[in-house]
């Protein structure tokens, strides 16, 4: 960390920031420039909060962090990628994986109408919202624990590994009883309970961009779920908060080749939240597929036009099967392997 | 509602809205303008879905929303101001009401000696955080059960009520026993577990907007509130994410005369997180008073240069002092009244 | 345009509105709901200011827009994808155009060896700015006509068409005598009597989006140009200003799609100063090509390590190399064409 | 300026940067932490670019400024608020200064009452568009030159100085002969070459800040004037960008003390533009009167609902004159006068 004094700073106040790194463990090297002194602080166990308690001293105009706030998340702890395992799916290695479905389970039909098609298209892994968080209390919430049956269902007949939801901590081991890969919404980024939860288990979780979160905040939530135990964080971008309206977010697919930078979790794209418009879903998952994600969440839909959440941004099934022949071009030219449907993942005995 | 279709759209693709709308139990005025047509739905329980869901039929390009989304929360509803009692002290009514203390409850002394200063300062509510919401697992977690009965103590000597923080669904009922508040953190504003909860009870709810929430969505989740049945909520601005690094929110005033005009909520404003420096808590204090804000939220340390979370946006108890003077004098500009700390809340026992 | 009146407006106050609109020269239909009254605007002319006034009219909501601000940028006026010519160059056709150089031109010796360099590998047009927007009046602000010599110099021995950023709308008519495409930065997207000013000549413009402007803005910028008389307009994508600081902008790749949609005017990405980080350029560059963007401009420095200005986004040469070779794949996987190097221009005498 | 080596930088790469530093006429102090090398650069003249050349350089992960990119109009620089004096009115001393008048400049009558009404009410600058920047090329671009006769003519029957925009280089020279104050509005903040030009005059140079500017590059583009000569710098809060869509923008009243606490300029604010709605604008007129504004600028109507432009964002003489009574409060409250309208400006004689 580094302690930069304003430019009218006296000794005494450099002194006193000294005996504070002092108090608080850490050793100084003071570069006294020509316009203003600078103070690095040395040690280990340097806080965030360090820094906030530092830019309180008199004369200290702010402070600036040296070292990342994640460890367990860094690139600098471990070199190689990881790779989540979700029965016989490896996600973050060679194959590129698509995880397709609708946005609420609604009905055992339609679940399993979907979950047949997507896996015949190529999907890997069936999505499906049981518990949903809604803006408004007037709309439709979840079918709840007889939605993750259905989904359960689905997996028993298409061996299709399931991935749904949790907003509670209470339904966090129900939820895990049921599910392959346990989904933490934008919403819920910083549900700090929540992520605890989580963290407890082993089941994968995907832990989606909070709306407004910046990349380094993403990564400190996932070192949340990482620090309580659970190594098994899969990273979904789904798009920010901006000023433009022409789309429901803007999807930022920068944040996955610089949380590849910093970060050895696989990171998938969410396209469909994303952008809100199913019109601008396929365009949006082959930029995700070149940029260098490990994947995809896509919602699909056996009638989009009747759904009860989402419809707008939910491709129906001949439309994903469509994408799905785009992209496998795109992911040969970058060298990834794309299920063609007949590589079926082994029967999903529980 | 109103659809409005492209403008190649064919007599047919209008014809199918119009069926739907009538599937649904809507009907319709056509207006068919020189470039478009565009179709009006008439009828009562316009859902949020019905615009996402028409905007999958073809020809539609988009779909205005006319009537506002929440209800119990607007103005329409409800023209008065709602005042929310919290024992003697009235909220949303001609006192303005600040509300000081320290960002966590750190030791026994420390909430005692904030909550005597400040209530002589003429704070008329303790503030504490027993439950920390914090970025890093790394930082400190609050101390829990034992920082509410420090406030609990503290409220016993001084009579001031408290507000403290809930973060889990599962601790509403612990925390309600205690404080007189319930705060729910802009990184929980869309929690809706916890807002369910917390509108299960009848305490008041101090609920932030999300740093990343519009004033539509903010109302939204009050209303989530109200539905479950607690009428006694109050907002709290508390700056929202931009661009702008200099702070580390950007606090939004003008939020305050736009709920205003859209709810009888009373609504107050948070300086401290709403800058994240303690040198702009002051001015922006003064300006949420003459924007017509109810109250403050304001953090206040005795030594605000060691607390253990968000120093540097705390002020001392000597600034406090100066800043309710200068309160003061703005308050009594726009006609409400300020505590001078004499006229004391009755002694509160429970 | 429909104009929503608020819940308690009285007969009297649609009556006024409805006279206005007559004064106006327009029709009305009003639609009278169980909770409020809207009422259609029905007419030719409509402009964006007639919303705005009603907007002042006693008992005025809100008003919605219904057609579109812009024409002649709009896909409803021209379905057919517009192609730009620059020389024997089709920009928007089926060859992905790809337009490098350096961000700032330093010496003739630079901009000589990037050219062939950059020719060789592909690209198809030189990019150098002469006169350069800095933040700072202490940068580099580029060598003015100088600049444009050597450009042009490098035209006549590569056969490159060059592109070059105009500031001034009293420079336009120098900058187009040596350039093939003027170029409008981000800062300039609503510099208004620039816009007139390039409109007026049949040059080639690169638009570029304002990092701050929705698309809508960004089309009705477009607008000033067309209806100025210059149809030749190329938009180009370059990042939006956003809270996230991990990069220098968010580069807002569902633009593409989304004025693809909307308009008929090619457009390009700028990963270069999308990102403002040489490591992020190719994968933002791959994903670009995938998205369905016309073109790229990247910058590229035989030296990125000195750039006088933007060092920290250009790629060197070898990088540019290696990124033209995993981009012909893409643009394959896309079905369009990208130069080798070799299918070089004719000489471009003038 | 510190340059911050990755945690894997060999020793050969921090030779490499110390190598650039004294090439570059630098010198260093090199602090090997635990985790990673940190280099502190040391001397006179860091430039932006260092930084962004430093940031290319292998083994490096990034830098940080230490010290500011702008020097004339640092508080460093110059301890001591600056007072813009426009004939007889100083702006930034005691006097709270209120500029009013209408967006557009539409007849002569509109002018002359406009300017009485507003100077009886206690104005003492008149605002008044003659060039308007216009998103759309369909909407009033204003009256130009007899747009500005009439100004001075209100001028020389009220005694009121006068603002008004100017947006083209070519126009500075004309619209300084006849205004008192030039106006560079948002969308010119980085307008370089209109920047210089006022720069060349000695004529008061009101700048408002970008709508997606952050404070620093608003310092920035207020250096380009005070390094181009020109010392009388009034800058002007006017709103930024962000996603709440509630107003057209979001007032940034934080910016008004933070620019008082890193410049010496003095600072307005602009709520008329800062919200876009009429009914926001004395609230936030009174706040910024609280939080430290040395004035305001805000439009009035003769007649607003049948405003050129802007009308929804202009208040009626009669809601002006409220508001000044109301605001004649607070400047009181927070130490400052505020004219009544008979302390009238001495007659302007040129």
């Amino acid at each position: 960390m580094i302690v930069v004094m304003s430019s009218g700073a006296t000794p005494e106040q450099v002194e006193h920031v000294i005996e504070r790194l002092h108090e608080a463990g850490f050793r100084e090297q003071v570069s006294t420039g020509e316009e203003r002194t600078v103070i690095g602080v040395i040690g280990t166990g340097i806080t965030p909060e360090l820094g906030e308690r530092l830019e309180m001293l008199p004369g200290v105009e702010r402070t600036h962090r040296i070292s990342k706030p994640y460890k367990l998340a860094s690139r600098d702890f471990k070199p190689v990628d990881t790779t989540v395992q979700v029965r016989d799916l490896a996600i973050g290695g060679d194959e590129f994986v698509v995880m397709a479905g609708p946005c609420s389970v609604e009905t055992r039909e339609q679940v399993l109408e979907t979950a047949h098609r997507a896996k015949a298209a190529g999907a890997r892994v069936l999505r499906g919202g049981a518990y949903k968080p809604r803006t408004s209390p007037y709309s439709f919430q979840g079918l709840g624990e007889q939605g993750l049956e259905f989904l359960s269902e689905a997996r028993e007949v298409t061996g299709l590994p399931i991935i749904t939801e949790v907003l509670d901590p209470g339904d966090v081991e129900l939820v895990a009883r049921h599910t392959d890969i346990l989904q933490l919404g934008t919403r819920n980024m910083q549900n700090f309970p929540l992520l605890r939860a989580v963290g407890a288990e082993q089941k994968p979780v995907l832990l989606k961009r909070g709306m407004a979160a910046t990349i380094e905040e993403w990564l400190m939530a996932a070192e949340y779920i990482l620090h309580a135990g659970n190594p098994n964080v899969i990273l979904c971008e789904r798009g920010i908060r901006t000023f433009e309206t022409a789309a429901r977010n803007t999807l930022d697919l920068s944040a996955v080749p610089i949380v590849k930078r910093l970060s050895h979790l696989p990171v998938i794209a969410d396209p469909s939240h994303g952008t809100g418009k199913w019109y601008l879903v396929p365009s949006m998952a082959l930029a995700a597929a070149a940029v260098g994600a490990d994947g995809l969440l896509i919602e699909v839909h056996p009638n989009p036009d009747a759904a009860l959440s989402d419809g707008p941004q939910s491709l129906n099934l001949d439309n994903f099967d469509a994408l799905m022949g785009e992209l496998r071009k795109i992911t040969e030219a970058v060298g990834r392997t794309l299920s063609d449907g007949r590589v079926a993942s082994s029967p999903a005995g529980r």
